[in-house]
Formats: structure tokens, sequence, C-alpha cells
């Protein structure tokens, strides 16, 4: 089943047919263990295969010097395009394991440690992890979750932004619904939007993450970004 | 069609179930004369319908200050979080429309000219272009592009760099095919890797391209990565 999985990663679109991305697959021991704990050990986790999906032009470049031509892809753009690539091939890999009875779960959280699970990776300088999919057998089957009204992402030929009506009319669902309701008792606060930035995803971690990974892009070798 | 390839687009994973991306639908007039030309007219503009995937914390955002909280998502990380969400949804798009029968083309073009998308888009702060997919009837239906062997680009566990001669082995066939030797005659270049670095992807508009897209970050504002 993995294997059908990773197949269907390396059949993703791919800028230039370059493959500019690497997933690594761990599964069990002392690198498992301090990857969960790098993903805050968040119940996805106990899942059995986690598949790290990382923009990596070591590869791509290894072989360019191999083959008498010079690689000019330390810079911010190639880890946009090595990003670029591994997003789409991580979301095969998810469609694929869920086409086959698996489930999936995305951990956001690579990025918020991403020097730690390049340490524990060993990830080469021009590779940088992305996202993180965990697959295994679903112990149950949930609903799907909510999604705003498709309005709210879609527009019509250009950008037409939101009057303040807009955005009550598409949050007014979500805005609520018992889960809400629920997460305001819980968390104490008047509206679902201060759950998210005073306590899921607040200034300071974004600041803190932000410049983590700044540092970290500066680290592996993707910004240097003059001639 | 459009319509069910846009739902699948919106039931991709997101961050936070915050949708933090849009998609912008352009199929004719100036606007859509002016979206091909930031494309360089390659002839997969010639499709009827163009989806540019945005990240965009712009909606997000304006819900927060509407509902007494006061969003900080104006840094870098916001910035790949909301690429993130709108590269999977991408790839849900893609993978939708191609279940119907549907042609599909990524250009990655869409990061060498945000700035003009930007301004051709009416895209307002917080919201940046990231990969742009056109959907059309095909008009052939052409083979598979290769791909390089799995071992390419999965690692078992952690990462396992690459000897030259893994590297060898793992570029012989594509090195070797009638493709390569027609793009190297083409192209006057001992190498594949050659035509790449001198021709396709060149250092100097991989360090142009950066220094846009950095200079884009921070006129969409995603650059205040201070407290």
């Amino acid at each position: 089943m993995l294997g059908r999985v990773l197949e269907a990663a390396s059949r993703a679109s791919t800028t230039g047919n370059m493959q500019v991305y690497s997933i690594v697959v761990t599964t069990r021991g002392e690198v498992r263990e301090a990857l969960n704990a790098c993903h805050f050990n968040q119940p996805a986790t106990k899942a059995p295969v986690m598949l790290t999906f990382c923009a990596d032009f070591n590869r791509f470049s290894r072989w360019c010097e191999l083959r008498k031509a010079t690689p000019g892809y330390d810079n911010f753009h190639s880890f946009i395009v090595g990003a670029i690539d591994a997003l789409l091939a991580s979301q095969n890999a998810a469609l694929e394991a869920e086409s086959q009875g698996l489930g999936i779960c995305y951990l956001g959280t690579t990025t918020y440690t991403a020097d730690k699970i390049i340490d524990i990776l060993k990830l080469p300088k021009g590779v940088v992890p992305v996202t993180t999919v965990v697959l295994g057998y679903p112990t149950e089957i949930p609903e799907l979750t909510d999604r705003l009204p498709l309005d709210a992402i879609v527009h019509r030929e250009i950008y037409h932004d939101f009057s303040d009506e807009d955005i009550d009319r598409i949050y007014a669902e979500r805005d609520s619904q018992p889960l809400t309701l629920k997460l305001l008792e819980e968390n104490g606060k008047d509206t679902l939007a201060q759950v998210f930035t005073d306590n899921r995803y607040t200034k300071r971690d974004f600041v803190a993450i932000s410049n983590l990974l700044l540092r970290v892009l500066e680290g592996q070798g993707f910004m240097n970004n003059e001639m």
C-alpha cells in the first residue's frame, strides 16, 4: 500500500520535471519518537507511517555538478519551487492513501520545528522540510469538516474584496455552529476569531516561527540571493 | 464541471480549517490576455479556464477584525501557511479535473511575474499568487512524462545522501533517453544538466525572481517579522 502511495506522489506535476523534493518515510525507533516530539506528540503521531515532504535541490544540484553544469539553486526562489513540488506530491500521496481506505492527517507543526527535524532526519544543505503526512488505518470515520461557502474562496475574473456584510454572511454558519459555541466556552472567549488569534495561532508564535524559518532557509543554503 | 473542480479544491486539508487561500477563476477579455502575457503566452495559456491559487490571509484577518480579535498574520510564516493551503487545494482541483477527462497544466511562471499578477487580479494586501492551473479539453492524450526511479525521492527512516554512483544510477535512464539527446542537439550542450543550468533555469533568473518574490511578500504585508 505504501508503495502505491509513494508512486502516486511521484506522479504529481513537478517544475520542469526536476522533481526537486524528497519524502522521508519514518516508521519506528528513536528517530520516530524524536519526530513525534517535534510534532508535540499530537494524537495523529500515533499513526504507524510518517511521511516528511521536503523541498530538495540537493540531489538535483549534485547531478548538475557531476554533469559539468553549475547549479544556481541556493536562493529563495529555489526553495519556493521545491516547496511547490513537495506539496503537490504530498496531496497526491494523501489522496492515494485515502482511496485505499487509509486515514491521513497533515501535521502543520513541520514548520514550527523545522530546525529540529533537519537534525533528526539528517537533511543536508538544499533540503528543508515543508509538511508531514501521517498514514494509518482509521479507527473511526469522522464526519467531513465544515467548510466556508465556496464564494469565500472563489473569485470570478479578478479578486473581489469583501464588504463587512460579505464577511458576516460567509462566516454566519461557522460563527454560530454548536462546535464553535463549545470552543468559546472551553476557551473563555467571546468569538471564534479570538480562539485563533489569542490561543491557537498567536502573533507571538507566528513571528517566532517566521524568524526560525528564515534562519533555516539561510542555514540550508536557500538565501543566497545575489549574483 | 468547474463547480465540481472548485468544490474538490475546497475539500483539501487546510491549516486549522482557516482556508487561508483563494482561487481566482479567469476566463476572458483583457484581464485574461494580460494574465496570459504574465505566463509568457506559453501554449497552455490557450486553455479556456485559468485558476490562480493564492495564499490569502486577507479574508481571515478581516473576519478577525470584525470579531473583536487582533490578527497577527502579516509575517513570513503566515505566507508559508497560506501557500501550503493554496497548493493542496490546487492539486485537488487538478486531480478532480483530470478525473472528469479534462486536461490540466501547472504554470510555474506564476512566481516569475507575481507582481504583475497582483496588479492585474487586484489582489489586496495579505494575498499572494502561488501557482496557476489551466483547464481545458485535451486535444491529445500524451504519454506519461518519465520520472526518476522511486528511490531518488524516497528515503527510509532518515535522509541518505547520495554517492556519485547513486547519482549516476538514478539519472542513467534520463541522461541517455532519445528526448535528452534531442535536447542536447537543439541546445548545443554536452549534458542535460547544462540545459537546465544554462538555458531553462539559470542562476541569473532565479536570483532575480528570488528578489522579486521577497519584495512582493514585503509589499503584500507578509514580512513584518518582529513583535
